[in-house]
C-alpha cells in the first residue's frame, strides 16, 4: 500500500516570491502540482490536462453542483476550480500535492479537506516586500501601495493557516516546505495502520 | 524577544531505543533535558538540580498541591514528577526542552500543556523488537515476551499522539525529531505577533 501525500496549499502576498518556491518544490519527483479546470479559452500553447483542464461553463457549473471542485471563483467573467479528481489521484499514488491558490480559496479547501496543510508564504519585513515590488519595474507606486495594503490584509487571515514560512531566501523557504511536509508525514493521523504494519499485517 | 521552544515529549516501548535518540538530541546546543522531581533518596554521584530535584514528601506533595507539577506518579513508594517551573523557564529562553516519559505521563501533560509535542518512537516490526530485547541478553524468554505484549498495549495509545516515527536507525530517528522541531517552530499558532514583527514593530 502507497502511503497518501500531502496537499500542500501555498498562500502569499504579492512579492512573497510564491512562484519560484512553488518552481522549486515541482521539480522533486514525489511533488506535483494541481491543475486547475477553468472555462476561459485556451491560449495557443496551452494543452488540456498539462496546463489547465478547459470545460464549457455548463460542464464547470455541473462540477461544481456535484461537489467535484475543492474551491472556485469567478474571475473576468470566467469560472477557475480545483478539480478534486486529479488531487485525489496524485495523493493516493503518494505524490505531495501543490496548490497554489489565494487566502479565500485556501480557507474553502482546508473546510471540505481538513488534511490539506497551508502555509502562508511571506517576505521578511515591510522594506523587503516594497524593494520587491518596486524592483519588478512594472508597477507605478500607487499599484505598489495598494499591494503592500493587501498584503498586511491578507497577514491577518494568515493567522487561521497552519505554518507561515518566512522567504528571506527561495533556497532556505523550499527547505523550509519540504521540512513541513516531512513532518505532516510522520503525524499519527495520518499513519492510521501503524500498529498492523508494526505486526507486519498489512 | 526570544522565540519559545518546543516541548517535545517522546515516548516508546521498550527496545524503541528513545534513551539513545534523546541522548543524540541532547547533544544539540538548542535541546535541553527536563529535569525529574523526586522524594527518592540521592544516590552518591547523584547532583540536586542536575540528575534530578531533590523533595521531602511534604515538598513534593506541596507542588502537587499547587499545580507545580507537569504530571506526576508513585513508583516504589517514591513519587516522580515534571517540575513545570524548570520546563517553562528553559522554553522561554529559546530551549526546546526534552521529556522522556511513558505514555500516560504524556498523555497527562498534553492535557494542561496542549503546545507539548507528542512522538511516539516505534521499532520498525516486531521481528526486530524481539531480536533488539533478545540481543541485550538481560532478560529471559518471559520477561521479553511480555515487554512485546506491552509495547502492543502502548501502540493502542500512540494514535492520541501528535507523530510517529519509526526507529530504523538512530541517525535516521534523530534526524526525524529534529525535522518535527523545526516544524512545529513554524506553525502559525507559535508565532502569533508574525505582522508586528513583519511590520518592523517588535
Amino acid at each position: 500500500m502507497k502511503k497518501q501525500g500531502v496537499l500542500l496549499i501555498i498562500s502569499g502576498p504579492s512579492g512573497s516570491g510564491k512562484g519560484t518556491v512553488v518552481e522549486q518544490l515541482c521539480k522533486r519527483d514525489n511533488f506535483s502540482l494541481s491543475i486547475s479546470a477553468t472555462t476561459r479559452t485556451p491560449r495557443d500553447y496551452e494543452i488540456d490536462g498539462v496546463h489547465y483542464f478547459f470545460h464549457t461553463r455548463e460542464e464547470f457549473l455541473r462540477m461544481q453542483e456535484h461537489k467535484e471542485l475543492l474551491e472556485w471563483a469567478e474571475f473576468c467573467g470566467n469560472y477557475y476550480g480545483t478539480p478534486r479528481k486529479y488531487v485525489v489521484e496524485q495523493l493516493a499514488q503518494g505524490k505531495n500535492v501543490i496548490l497554489e491558490i489565494e487566502v479565500q480559496g485556501a480557507l474553502q479547501i482546508k473546510k471540505i479537506y481538513p488534511d490539506g496543510v497551508l502555509v502562508f508564504l511571506m517576505p521578511p519585513n515591510l522594506e523587503e516586500l516594497g524593494r520587491r515590488l518596486t524592483n519588478r519595474g512594472t508597477e507605478d507606486k500607487d499599484t505598489i501601495n495598494r499591494r503592500i495594503h493587501r498584503a498586511l490584509e491578507e497577514m491577518e487571515l494568515a493567522q487561521e493557516y497552519d505554518y507561515v514560512v518566512i522567504n528571506d531566501t527561495v533556497e532556505e523557504a523550499t527547505e523550509d516546505l519540504l521540512v513541513i511536509v516531512q513532518a505532516e508525514r510522520m503525524k499519527c493521523s495520518r499513519n492510521p495502520n501503524i500498529k498492523k504494519i508494526f505486526k507486519g499485517e498489512m
